[in-house]
């Protein structure tokens, strides 16, 4: 027997990755500006989003900033927030984010790796890994709570 | 061609679980009174260790406390140092430790699941998810920061 | 002209230090036991909180231990929030808390100083300065988050 | 009888703003890159910085992005290291920082009034509180923890 179409799935994201980088660039063109994240995946409760590698974000003997990495953290956990509360989830707004720097990168692209690990209706905390492209061991980790919109 | 016996493993603990828990109940007996912690099993970088339940860790409504969640995930933190690093990390010290709290768990058996994820020379940082017995879902999640002895 | 008697000072506690302590003794005999803290003095956003001297909260080479320097901030933290808001603050609930431990106290009393730094609709958050009771350097230092009840 | 010139001041600076702004110019000219900065003044264990009103750093409703305030609060600690320990204090890395968004400010300068609260030998830990321009309620709290370069 078929599942009938109409049955919602409670782990289906609300908007694909391609949509939230459409709507992101149309509110905050600023953060996109050189095009600096790409929105890899993006799934119920989770995202994976690149930081390209940029002049701006480094420092001297070739390492990238803390504070794009932070940049980088909020933002992921951003995207899985609004992937997996749709278009409501633009209303959510960063209330604290704690970051462990825990090696230093090469220069080049970063991946965060967000997980949400709370998602109630006033809270959300999404639980970020850091990694610097093709390199196994993590480069940092953060917990970012963002306090949701109330009408949801 | 066999690999000699004498060929350290980098992966291998320093000690195991059942020495760890001799040596804590020498030094800090005030830790394990009424049997609280049971180390259930160490690795290279990691631990998972059970707090037992225990009325003076509940709270009305017959929730864990906070508290006790911190006081888990502090010493599931050290128990995995000290199974990585051997004797000499019992001189570690939390230096700081930062706590999410995501869901009200039963009152009841609770583990911490922790992972190092950074063990440079002079700082050690665990990553701990906290589960209540038998319950899929994450009751807490915290990262703690220990400054590591210097002479190792 | 002088301001009528009957109107609300903004400053005002709700409930003052004698008061809460009953409350909390009502409501949570077991914090209490051993009659390990005293509330001495509330203000509006404010609290300070002794917790004394306890061979349960000591360590080997008589300091004092982290989860008890955990457990005063984030009682400390809930003091001032029922302080300010009166019994519906008893509904707060931690939903997240950092703490840096900056020095190593002697046994003895600690006094946690507490200011609540953000009082919203949703969520306080309290700062907090742990203190070995006669020392001026301070000890610990969190930042704790509650989460506020709904209706008030 | 008037104090020797040559006797040291355990509380003066090691290097005034002045010489501070220009070393760091020197050495990471990309994050002076459009007079973000202003060392405003500095003290023993403390530092008061400025991040001038900048279009990169506003947001839709003309806030202040998290991202901008995590950057002022990390270098202002950064900068209150140098003052403390001089060149040494260049070496010095970042090895966490927690912040909690109190408030949302207006578009404009911030500024980050730093105190460090810890100064070991491996760690030093600033706390951080950011205010908007002329607006008495703190918008953002920080406390950062960074590694200290070793031969000090």
């Amino acid at each position: 027997m078929s599942i009938p179409s109409s049955t919602p799935d409670p782990l289906a994201v609300a908007l694909d990755a391609k949509r939230i980088a459409e709507l992101i660039e149309a509110r905050f063109p600023q953060i996109q500006s050189g095009r600096r994240f790409a929105i890899e995946e993006v799934g119920h409760r989770s995202a994976r989003v690149r930081m390209t590698a940029n002049p701006r974000n480094t420092r001297p003997g070739g390492t990238i900033s803390g504070p794009a990495m932070f940049t980088l953290a909020d933002f992921g956990t951003y995207v899985a927030i609004i992937a997996t509360l749709g278009e409501g989830g633009f209303e959510a707004v960063t209330s604290s984010l704690n970051i462990n720097f825990l090696a230093r990168p090469e220069a080049g692209d970063m991946i965060a790796a967000v997980k949400l690990i709370r998602l109630g209706r006033r809270l959300a905390v999404g639980e970020v890994e850091l990694y610097a492209q093709g390199v196994a061991e993590m480069v940092a980790h953060a917990t970012a709570a963002y306090a949701l919109p109330i009408a949801r």
